[in-house]
C-alpha cells in the first residue's frame, strides 16, 4: 500500500501528483474499514479525503499551519500525519481521538478541538503573531457550510477581511450540515453553485432589470427574481468580497488535480483568500452518499451492507424527549420546539415531521438559537430548546440576559449532559451544572430515567419562568424511580436505611440505588434520594436527612466545583446544621479523555463499587 | 412644551408631521438636561432622537412591536412613551432604568436589555410567534452598526433572510461603535455611505474591468480597486441582499420627513426588509459630536462647557491595570492586548497607542476575542483580553473550548466585576467566579487593590496556562493590603485575631478589614484574610483557620451559588475537618437592580455596619 510509506506529508510531497487518487483510494478504505467497526464521523472523513491530500501536498505542512474546523473531518489528516498505524485504535480509551488533539500530535494538530466556527479566530490568531514575529508562513483554516454559519465565523471573517492578512480560508461545502443545513448563507452558497457565469448573456440581463421601475406594483416580483440571478451572475462569492476576501470557486473538491493546482496558484498571494470547494459527504461509500445524515456520527455498521449493527433497544433519554414533546405539542399549540442543527441527535425528528410549522432548526447558531425563544416565550409561546450540553456553553449569555432576566418560561433541554463517551474531552458535557445553577429565576433539574425526563418535560412547560434540565446520553434505570409527580424544588426517597443517606442527581441515582444494595450486603443500610431538583434543593428532605443520619454522600454526573454536591454543602450551611457530614462524589477538575461510558465511571470511581468502597472507607469508617 | 401632552405614542401620531421637529428639539433638551445631571448614555440617545420619533410616528406602537439593540439609545423612546416625568430619575436607585426595561414599561419595552447583537433574534421570535397567531402587527428591531457586527446579529440575519418573513431591521449606522468602529462590515458601510450611484458611468466602468485579465502581474492590484468600487456601484447593501433581505438606504437619519416617509412607504412590503438609517452621535450637542467616545456613557458634566464634573481622583482598578499592561509590555515583546470595542473602558488607551501593532479592538466580537487570544498563544504570545465580567459571558465557550482545554496562556482580565452601579441588571458581574471556577487548568484571582491588581497582572503574565483576574469598577483599599508578592495559591493575612477569622476576596478585602475595625470595638477579635486567589485556594491558611478558629466568614461580591464561599465549604468537606461553622456573605439568587455601588451595597447588606451585624448575631453569638 502506498500510505504505509507515507509517515508524515513530506513523503507525500515527494509522490508523484498522479499517484494521489490511489492514495485517495486507500485512505477512504482504511477510514471505513476502521469506522465501520469503532462507530465514529464516517461521512465528513470520507468527504475531506481529496482534500487534505491535496492541502498536505500543496503547503508546506506542518510550517504551513493546518487548522480544521470542528475537526470531525479529520481522519485523513490523521492518516497521513503519521497516525496510520494507531488509527485502528480510534476513539477507544487510550487510542486515537475522533478529533484533532495537540496532546496526539503537537505539530500537526494545532488545537484539541470538536465545537464549530472556531477556526477563522484562532488561524486569524496564528496570522497575527506570525506577522509579528516577521515569519511568512501560511495559515489555513478549512471550514464546514454549516461551521460557517455559527456567529463567531462571522466575527473572524469580519476582522480577518479587515485587517487583509495573509490568511486562506477553505470552505469545505459539502451543502449540508448534519442535517440539512438552513440559513440565508446555505441557500446563497447553493445559487453559486447551481449558476456557472454567463458571461455573454450578463449584460442583456442587467439592461432588463434596470428597466422595470423599482416599486412596480406587479413587476416587483419578477424584477427581484431577476435582480437576484444577477447579482449571482455578476461576481460569485460577492458576499465574501464585501467582506474583504478574495473569492475563489467553486472549485471539485474531489478533483485532486485541480485542488493542488488552485492551492498552488493561490499560495503567493498575501491577502485574505477564501477558496471554496464543494464535496461530497460519504464520498466513495454509497451508503453514506445517499443518507450522509445518519452515517455522520455512526455506531459500528456492516460494510457490505450499510446495516447499523444494534447497540441494545432500550428506550434513550433522547427518545423519550423526542416523544413527549411530540405528544405534549399535539395538545398545546403553544409548544414550539428550537434545536442547533441537531434535530436527530436530540431527538426532533418525530415533532419536526408532525410540526413543521412549530419547529426550529437553526443551524449552528446555538446564540440566535435562545435569542429567538425568548421572542417566542414573550409573545405567548412555550419554547423548548434542545442543544447537547456541551454547546448550551455557546448560548451561556443568552441564557442569563434574553431569557432568565426576562423570567421567560423557555425550557432547555441539556442532552448528553456528563460523559458523553467516544466523543470525548470536547464533548462531555460537566460544567452545566455549576454554570446553570447560578443564574437567578432558572430552575435546574435533571431526570434519573427516560420515563422520568417525561414528567419533568410536562411539568416544566407549565412553568411561567425558565428551566433547564439536564439528561446523558444513553438510558438509565427503568422502572426503578417511584413514578412520584414531579414538583417543585421536591425529591423522592427511593430506599430508607438508617447508616448513611446517599443524595443522586439524574443519571447517578440508578448508580446510588446499586451502591444502595451493594452496601446492604455489608450490613450498611443506606438511604437513597433520587434529587430531581438541583434549584430549588429539596430543603425538607435534606434538612430531615441532616438531622437524622447526619452522613450525606451527594453523587453527580459532573465536574465537583460548584455542583450539585456543593449545593448541597450550601444548603446545609444557611440552615446552620450541626454535625453533618458530607462526602461529595462526582468528576474531578480536570478534562476527560475519551473512551466508552462504562470505562470512564471506572476509570474515575462513579461505579457502585468504587462509591461503595468510598463510604465504607471515609463516611461510615 | 409639546412633549408634555404626549402620553403616549398615541399622542405623537395625532400632531402634524411639521411639528415634529421641535419635539425632537424638546426631546433633545430633555435628554441633555438629564443626564448632565445624572450621568449616562448620552451620545447614543441624542443621535436617535429623529429616529425614535418617527418610528413611533410611522409605525403603530405598541400593537407594532420595537426592539432596541443594546437599549443605552433608548431615552428619547422613554420620553415618547409616557416616562418623561420620570425621566430627571433616570439611573437613580428606584427610579428611571438606563436601559429598556420590561418591569418599567412592559407595553413598549418587550426585553430588558443591554447586551448587544441580540435584537434581530428576538425580533424573529416575535415574528414568527405572530405569524403563528395569524396576526399582522409589524415587528422592528433597530440596531447599531457596532452591534450588527457581533455574531448573534449574522446568525440572526441569515436565519431571518432565509425565513422571508416580515420584518424590519433598521441600522443605525452612526460611524463608529462606542470607539472607532473596526471590522470588514464598518469599512463596507462607510463604502456604501461615500459612494453615491453613478449609474451613468457603472456599464463603462466594468467594460474596463473585464478587459483587464485576472491573473495579470501589474494590472492586478488596479483591477482589484476597480472591481471593488464596481461592485458598489451596481447594487448598495449588496450583503444584506444576498442574506436575503431587501435594502433601502442610506437615509439620513436627522430628516424626520424623510424617515417617516420611507417607513410609511415601507410598511406595507412583508418580507425582510433592511433600512439603512445615517446618524451621528451626539447630534445636536457639540461637544458631544466631537467627542463622541468621552459621551458615549459620561458621568455629570457642565451643559455650557461640556467639562466633566469630576468624580474623584483615585486611580482605578482599570487605569492600573493599564499603566501595569503598557509597562510590562515594553519588557517583553510576546505580550499582546485584546479588547472587544472597549479600549477606553478598559484602560487600554494608553497600550493602544504605545504598541498598536500589538493591540486589537476585535468590535463587539467576544467570542472572536478568544479565538484570536488562542491563537496568539499557540504562537508564543501571551495575550491580555479585557473584558467586562458581563460580557465575558459571551464567550464561556470559547474560554473553556478555544483556551483552557488547550492549556494557553491567556490571561482573562474580568472589569466592572460585582455590582457596576447605574447600568443595573444588565450589567453586574456577579456570575463570574462561579462560571470560572469549574473550569478546569484555569487559575481564577481577585485583587483587593489597583496596586494588587499590578502585581498579579505581573505574574499571571508569568503563568504556562490560563489565568482569570476579576476586579471591580473604581478604586479600593489604597496602600491596606501586605504588598506581599503574588504566588500561585497563596492568601495573604492582613491582621489577626482569635474570635473569628474573615476571608474576603477582591473588593471585599476592604470590606473585611473595616468591618474588623468595627468588631474589635465591641471586643471581638478577627482574622482579616485577603484570600487573592479563588482557585487554588490557599488550603494551608483555611487549614490553619479551620483548626485555630474554627468560624470563618467569607465575603464576596458576587452571587452566592457555586461562589468563592462555596469553594471554601468544598475544601472543608474535602479536607474532612470537623467542627468548622462557615457562613457566607454575598449577593441573593436575584437580579440586582441600578443604582449606585454604595446604595446597593448598603441594600444588600455588603457593608461593614451590616456584615459586623451578621457576625454578631450569627457566628459569634
Amino acid at each position: 500500500m502506498l500510505i504505509e510509506n507515507i509517515k508524515n506529508p513530506a513523503d507525500l510531497r515527494k509522490m508523484p501528483l498522479t499517484e494521489l487518487p490511489k492514495v485517495a483510494e486507500e485512505i477512504r478504505q482504511e477510514v471505513l474499514n476502521t469506522v465501520s467497526r469503532s462507530g465514529g464521523h464516517l461521512a465528513s472523513s470520507l468527504g475531506s479525503v481529496e482534500l487534505a491530500i491535496a492541502i498536505h501536498y500543496a503547503f508546506n505542512t506542518p510550517d504551513d499551519m493546518l487548522l480544521w474546523d470542528v475537526g470531525h473531518q479529520a481522519y485523513p489528516h490523521k492518516i497521513l500525519t503519521g497516525r496510520l498505524d494507531k488509527f485502528p485504535t480510534l476513539r477507544q480509551l487510550g487510542g486515537l481521538s475522533g478529533f484533532p488533539n495537540k496532546d496526539e500530535s503537537p505539530e500537526y494538530d494545532l488545537f484539541t478541538c470538536g465545537h464549530s466556527s472556531t477556526s477563522i479566530s484562532n488561524a486569524l490568531g496564528l496570522v497575527v503573531g506570525r506577522d509579528l514575529l516577521k515569519k511568512t508562513n501560511k495559515v489555513i483554516a478549512v471550514i464546514g457550510d454549516a461551521s460557517l454559519a455559527g456567529g463567531m465565523s462571522f466575527e473572524g471573517l469580519n476582522h480577518a477581511g479587515h485587517a487583509g492578512k495573509d490568511i486562506i480560508v477553505i470552505l469545505n461545502d459539502n451543502e449540508r450540515s448534519i442535517s440539512k443545513s438552513v440559513g440565508a448563507l446555505s441557500k446563497y452558497l447553493n445559487r453559486i453553485i447551481a449558476a456557472p457565469v454567463y458571461n455573454k448573456i450578463r449584460l442583456d440581463v442587467e439592461k432588463v432589470v434596470k428597466r422595470i421601475p423599482r416599486f412596480g406594483f406587479r413587476a416587483y416580483r419578477a424584477a427581484r427574481k431577476l435582480e437576484e440571478g444577477l447579482k449571482n451572475l455578476l461576481i460569485p462569492g460577492m458576499l465574501f468580497e464585501e467582506l474583504g476576501f478574495r473569492y475563489f470557486g467553486p472549485i471539485d473538491g474531489h478533483d485532486i488535480t485541480q485542488l493542488v493546482t488552485t492551492f498552488r496558484n493561490l499560495k503567493d498571494l498575501q491577502e485574505p483568500i477564501f477558496i471554496h470547494v464543494i464535496t461530497k459527504k460519504g464520498k466513495g461509500y454509497k451508503f453514506a452518499e445517499n443518507d450522509p445524515a445518519s452515517f455522520h456520527g455512526t455506531g459500528p455498521f456492516d460494510l457490505a451492507t450499510g446495516r447499523k449493527i444494534a447497540s441494545g433497544t432500550a428506550a434513550t433519554f433522547t427518545q423519550a424527549f423526542g416523544d413527549k414533546i411530540t405528544e405534549l405539542a399535539a395538545g398545546d399549540p403553544r409548544i414550539v420546539a428550537i434545536t442547533a442543527a441537531m434535530p436527530d441527535g436530540t431527538g426532533l425528528g418525530k415533532f419536526a415531521e408532525r410540526f413543521p410549522e412549530r419547529f426550529f432548526d437553526v443551524g449552528i447558531a446555538e446564540e440566535h438559537a435562545v435569542g429567538l425563544a425568548a421572542g417566542l416565550a414573550r409573545i405567548g409561546f412555550k419554547p423548548a430548546i434542545s442543544i447537547y450540553s456541551t454547546f448550551m456553553q455557546r448560548c451561556y449569555d443568552q441564557i442569563i440576559h434574553d431569557v432568565c432576566l426576562q423570567n421567560l418560561p423557555v425550557v432547555f433541554c441539556l442532552d448528553r449532559a456528563g460523559l458523553v463517551g467516544e466523543d470525548g474531552p470536547t464533548h462531555h458535557g460537566l460544567f452545566d451544572i455549576s454554570y446553570l445553577r447560578n443564574i437567578p429565576n432558572l430552575t435546574v433539574m435533571a431526570p434519573a430515567s427516560p420515563a422520568e425526563l417525561q414528567d419533568m418535560l410536562e411539568f416544566a412547560l407549565t412553568r411561567s419562568g425558565p428551566v433547564a434540565m439536564r439528561y446523558p446520553r444513553g438510558t438509565s434505570m427503568p422502572g426503578k424511580t417511584s413514578g412520584a409527580p414531579v414538583k417543585s424544588g421536591k425529591a423522592e426517597i427511593l430506599r430508607t436505611g438508617k447508616d448513611v443517606a446517599i443524595v443522586a442527581i439524574g443519571s447517578m441515582v440508578e448508580t446510588a440505588v446499586e451502591t444502595a444494595e451493594l452496601l446492604a450486603k455489608k450490613k450498611i443500610q443506606a438511604t437513597v434520594v433520587n434529587a430531581r431538583s438541583i434549584k430549588p434543593l429539596d430543603e425538607e428532605v435534606l434538612e430531615k436527612l441532616s438531622g437524622d443520619i447526619k452522613k450525606i454522600v451527594t453523587i453527580e454526573e459532573g465536574i465537583l466545583e460548584g455542583g450539585f454536591g456543593s449545593s448541597v454543602l450550601e444548603f446545609i450551611e444557611k440552615s446552620s446544621i450541626k454535625g453533618v457530614k458530607v462526602r461529595r462524589i462526582g468528576l474531578p477538575a480536570r478534562f476527560i479523555e475519551h473512551g466508552r461510558r462504562q470505562e470512564l465511571f471506572s476509570k474515575y470511581n462513579l461505579t457502585p463499587d468504587a462509591i461503595c468502597d468510598v463510604i465504607i472507607k471515609e463516611v461510615i469508617g
